[in-house]
């Protein structure tokens, strides 16, 4: 956890960031878009899968990205051939995207498009599996990634990721011939630690999985379609 | 980056943790002992590399470990089966060591044995790719592993850890046959961010590259026994 109190202004900056993320949200809400905040290790997955999502889903659902990332446009670059508008965040040094960057990236799509026309915006977060769990950007939801290759215990270690998450994708399941990879064995360690979060193997390689996670997506913007339009 | 300045105290967090760290690293120096300080994203590798380390190098070394994770002693009980001191530090919701944990660790080593045996103590930070890179904990050498199966990318977006690190592993080449992964990318890619770093491909699983790596571990032992005692 981050120093997370500024003891001269009596700010103790998870609630700020808390604030922030709200007022997010409320945005999001008043323009009928769904937010998913996705969030893993580095080299979990995440632009992989979110190219397998935009290459499907953007002919269903009008969708933006932004992207965070400590240096480099690399990723952004790679999705935006998708057609989508994807905004670029760079972090610095920064561990974890917070809800002021990802306001300053809502201000940027609502200035460049109108933002009421959008159903779903992706939030890619820094490579991370500790920081990002805890700063909400004003996501509706969050979706951790873990590889396939990080070992089984990764759940018991680095526990606020998995507990915070409500759908846990199990990535590059192409690969599970060539490790010793218990696959019950991680679902058995996520379910310790949360006992309703959706599991979804996937491999965004082989396909494996995607119709399960499209359907996911889906069923977050269709609930959120009936309680917010 | 953290936040690393407490305004009320006048203090800069980062200063107070390299304050810290030299502190540890003349308790290093006064005793004779060389300590590395290993980093990585979660999954990397990094025990499986410290169990081949152990089970070759105690035979020349006298060797402890301080072994960090949020939660858990499952990677400290892997390698107390070596037969070394393994001091386990859970840092909670912390994602990364810093000196004062770490000063903790050699309280207790100095508590329970003659600290003046010991040739070599090997840090294993938790599972991060950026924020153990800013915390030095008084090590000698910083070794970052990188997985093949990360991406040739991640030098250039998680530049900090490839800028700080004296020896860069790249993990888990038995995968290579298995990944669309040039190394040669890799390499040139940690090349633009640092030119100096030493660079070993490695598999705890083949034992591919362990000759290397021990090498250089005696290498920073042998020249710091130089200059040392």
């Amino acid at each position: 956890m981050h120093q997370t109190f500024d003891a001269a202004l009596g700010i103790n900056l998870l609630h700020v960031n808390q604030d922030g993320a709200d007022h997010n949200r409320a945005h999001f809400d008043q323009w009928g878009i769904t937010c998913l905040n996705l969030m893993s290790s580095p080299g979990a997955g995440k632009t992989a899968l979110l190219e397998r999502t935009l290459a499907t889903l953007t002919s269903e659902l009008k969708i933006a990205v932004i992207e965070g990332d400590m240096t480099t446009e690399l990723d952004a670059d790679r999705l935006r051939q998708f057609g989508v508008p994807v905004i670029a965040i760079n972090t610095g040094r920064a561990c974890h995207l917070d809800s002021k960057m990802v306001a300053g990236g809502l201000h940027h799509l609502a200035h460049e498009y109108d933002p009421h026309t959008f159903d779903l915006v992706l939030v890619e977060n820094v490579g991370n599996l500790v920081c990002p769990a805890e700063f909400e950007v004003g996501e509706h939801a969050k979706v951790a990634l873990l590889s396939l290759t990080e070992g089984e215990d990764k759940p018991l270690k680095y526990p606020v990721m998995f507990q915070e998450a409500d759908c846990l994708l199990i990535t590059k399941m192409d690969l599970a011939p060539h490790l010793d990879m218990d696959l019950e064995q991680i679902i058995a360690n996520v379910r310790q630690i949360n006992a309703q979060v959706a599991i979804i193997p996937v491999s965004a390689k082989t396909g494996e999985g995607m119709e399960d996670w499209f359907d996911w997506v889906q069923s977050v913007v269709n609930d959120r379609c009936v309680t917010v339009r």
